[in-house]
């Protein structure tokens, strides 16, 4: 429609990502677009595509994204206008989805048979029994709402086997594993199995979507496990300056602020430092705390300049304000005295507590 | 043997971690025994079933090994006994292999056709050559040594796609990748794979032991590329204190030491941080400033108390010396009143120079 902000997110529909997207975009004047990967997220944003791109950064159980982490370090320099404008929590709460097995017609066994095999009651693939090699079994939260029995192989994104262990080890133990694109795809994937003995560990929309049984529900590890999306915008992009809702640019006007929005904000910043100097990672560090900006997360990954040279990515409480004032901004100056090709990566309103 | 020693390492044989594991313990002393997963070696250190440990810790192109972080965190208390005594490296040199594709019989075709055939010429099913959408293609440093036309279906461990992205992107860009959990495993199912249309990312030892042709060689993106490995011992084995070539105690007399072994030595320390007290990272970070040690490498992984708590792992030059002197056992105990469930995780002589 005319004049909707083109929402591009990691798809397909019905991923986590299209909830996050949801989440902040949501109404007639947005167009939200699945794309395949993540960097085809990057790419639509960089090209001006999209007005606004929406990708996973971390989650609270598995840790950071390394494939959102290496396009913010954008080695390969296709991304350069990137910086983050907002952020999105979404829970995540993982089914196991399949096709529940149908009990045997009555008519063609006597009820006592039936009985026996009692098709339908909770009787798992295996068990969260203490033994002797392991004393200390992990303990699923959930159990599953029909017989499992049947299911031979599972489908999931590979983050996902990290975040039901209790649940796969308990009752799922001896079931092949195959890694798909997203829990989405790995739906989809059972959905056209006709075998009917493959699940996927995948969402309660993508049940809907992909007319599939829900087996068992919340066979996540831990309750509170959150995946936190970042909304990724152009740096020149001609509506950086809008107000709007759902972001904020990469650098504002912040007259009224008297603590550069620490109570407020978020900012994240990449840097290398000299591999011959073994201390400027500690000095780099040494001037986020001399400012007072707090830490929020600290990753490291390959800098592709030389083996075991990393790029640093530090992110913290605060703010940059416009006009070169504050406390982020003398931190930067300072930081450039210490670290190789710093760039800035955007301020954003925290969302955390509001989630 | 009798009063060998017993190496575990992440198999299977023919693994780059086997390689690491004979590049530290060479010769009769030493039964090494390849074990399924790298929980499986820390359980063998932790039990006593192995004297040492070897494990991969980081990839010079990809960044951490997230499993073998996540079990030094040890969440389930599973293995609170290991430390690091040693390090080996080992330099990656990916090959694609697979079935070399047999030329149609002379006898059968005119000598006109066999040439338009030429399918021994190194034909790839993709270019790296610039069109519109991708004007600056990756280069690949090496060409296929044979026809690889024919290949539709590659296997390999998830870290080896992102080291040889160039290659695939450039020769194979079509083909379907399947995750398996080793380098090994790959080798050993295309060679199980009798339709022949199938190649493994392995090493070169894996085309030896499963007897298939090497149709790429070198095909790693960087040619430096490199893993670094950690060998593991238990804390309070009755052999810690046994003078060995090839590691060195967590703790240890150092008198002599002028500088605690900051020129020779790396150490590594977990801990993690106050969840509502916003400055405690920074503060913690301060320490190995304040007392000259050099950190080497900076990892974050999910704390498992709560969402957007870490444990942070630091390692340093310098090494912890036995009665609580010198600068690393200051900075400790500093450490501890800044950061909480501090954990010691070995001192040991860096190889890096001598790889």
């Amino acid at each position: 429609m005319e004049g909707a902000w083109t929402i591009a997110f990691l798809g397909p529909k019905a991923s986590y990502t299209h909830q996050a997207a949801l989440n902040a975009f949501s109404g007639s004047n947005f167009h939200l677009e699945p794309l395949i990967a993540i960097e085809d997220v990057f790419e639509a944003v960089q090209c001006s595509h999209a007005n606004r791109g929406v990708v996973p950064f971390e989650n609270s159980t598995n840790g950071s994204v390394v494939q959102t982490l290496d396009l913010f370090a954008d080695l390969q320099k296709r991304n350069p206008d990137i910086i983050v404008c907002g952020e999105a929590y979404v829970g995540v709460r993982h089914c196991l989805l399949g096709h529940v097995k149908k009990p045997v017609p009555a008519s063609t066994f006597s009820s006592a048979v039936i009985e026996a095999n009692d098709d339908l009651s909770p009787i798992s693939s295996g068990r969260a029994t203490p033994t002797l090699t392991m004393p200390d079994p992990l303990q699923p939260k959930t159990q599953p709402l029909t017989n499992i029995k049947h299911v031979r192989k599972l489908y999931s994104h590979p983050q996902a086997w990290g975040q039901c262990k209790s649940f796969l080890s308990a009752y799922l133990k001896g079931s092949e594993r195959q890694d798909v694109s997203s829990t989405s795809r790995a739906a989809e994937l059972v959905a056209s199995d006709e075998s009917g003995t493959s699940a996927a560990i995948s969402s309660e929309i993508a049940a809907r979507v992909h007319s599939l049984d829900i087996l068992a529900q919340g066979i996540e590890d831990r309750p509170d496990n959150t995946t936190r999306f970042l909304i990724i915008m152009r740096r020149s992009s001609p509506d950086s300056r809008h107000g709007e809702m759902h972001d904020t640019p990469g650098i504002q006007d912040c007259p009224d602020d008297q603590n550069d929005g620490m109570d407020t904000h978020k900012s994240l910043v990449s840097f290398t430092v000299d591999h011959e100097d073994a201390g400027a990672l500690t000095r780099a560090l040494a001037v986020f705390q001399k400012h007072g900006l707090n830490l929020t997360s600290f990753n490291s990954r390959p800098s592709g300049i030389a083996p075991w040279n990393y790029i640093f990515f530090v992110e913290f409480k605060g703010r940059r304000c416009g006009g070169g004032e504050g406390a982020v901004n003398a931190a930067l100056r300072e930081l450039d005295e210490v670290a190789r090709g710093r760039r800035w990566l955007g301020s954003w309103e925290s969302n955390l507590d509001r989630r």
